[in-house]
């Protein structure tokens, strides 16, 4: 226990969701650089990467194989099959930074989140963000080159998604990016604070020493 | 209601408590002076006021007849007798804020937080500032001009005070002044965006507008 814990909280998992096209990762990243001690983690995925995507910053990209074999080895800390293909939390870096004493900011959705709530019981902070309205996500899928075809069924989709909401402990709609990054990074801050994550009441052991 | 609500919660009345000295009406100012929709509320009492206080800032200074009449009244949100001096919290302030959609910050102790508790259930977030140590509390106290004959006594004060702590949702340690407001702060921004707070899911009156 470093010295630190005296004066915040231990560890907490951040569990960031939100519909497709919300601005997830970039509120996501925005809040990592801004906000000492929060590790960011990337998920795996066997889908394609989409043009606008980089691998290690969206998702780690890898093959079928790969994820399979890292399934066999117990690599990863969450995973699903979404439309075949899969999707995971790989166990490694998440659980060295909550060692280091950092808190985890991960992107999933209402299943992963359940998921990582039984794995850590008390440790994680749900945050659903919210677009603005249904027409501004339309907008934003259509700037991402989602065919008017498919629009309808990602509308759906997400709709579907925000009815897991009502599960989460925060709500953000992401109207002002400036506003919706405060706003997380503010949730972050205050969370460390809470007075059952301390190991003890911060005075009593100076006093202890002072007596 | 106004249109705010859909994007954050309902007012919240946040109470701040710490033993004398710890430099919470400090913390607390700076706060208000930088998250914008937060009402400090300041408390009246009997008791003299000390050299470096100011009237309205750091109380209300009033006679033992103005607040005899104030209690009369129901001017009073709450109030106690501490070693024969009053302190309350006036009522219309507090009230006109929140019905502004203003959140409220009060500076009480765990008596007053009990008392706004049962008057406002589930609205009320409490926080308990510490001082980074005993040793530094006690320089705190000199420089304010306590005797050292007294010295001991509020220390023991302080110790019992800090027993309540237990009780609160939040803890802060006052180390460094700007961490201890940025805590504050967050925890304010952080509590407007709680699930529970919100009057419905935000996108589902869109998604109704939209059908």
């Amino acid at each position: 226990m470093t010295p630190e814990t005296d004066k915040r909280g231990r560890p907490v998992l951040f569990v960031l969701s939100a519909a497709s096209g919300t601005g997830k990762t970039t509120v996501a990243r925005e809040v990592e650089a801004r906000v000492p001690g929060l590790f960011y983690s990337v998920s795996a995925t066997t889908r394609a990467r989409r043009p606008w995507e980089k691998d290690g910053v969206d998702y780690h990209f890898v093959t079928r194989e790969v994820f399979r074999a890292w399934l066999e080895h117990g690599n990863l800390l969450e995973w699903a099959e979404v439309y075949g293909e899969y999707y995971g939390t790989p166990r490694k870096p998440v659980m060295e930074a909550l060692k280091d004493g950092r808190d985890v900011l991960l992107d999933l959705d209402v299943v992963g989140k359940r998921k990582l709530q039984a794995l850590f019981p008390g440790q994680v902070v749900s945050i659903f963000l919210f677009p603005p309205s249904l027409e501004v996500l339309r907008e934003r899928l259509i700037t991402r080159g989602v065919e008017s075809g498919k629009l309808e069924i990602r509308i759906q989709n997400a709709l579907r998604e925000i009815e897991g909401a009502q599960e989460y402990d925060y709500w953000i709609v992401n109207d002002q990016l400036e506003e919706a990054v405060e706003a997380l990074a503010s949730i972050v801050r205050a969370e460390r604070q809470r007075s059952y994550r301390f190991p003890r009441i911060p005075l009593q052991r100076s006093a202890e020493v002072g007596a």
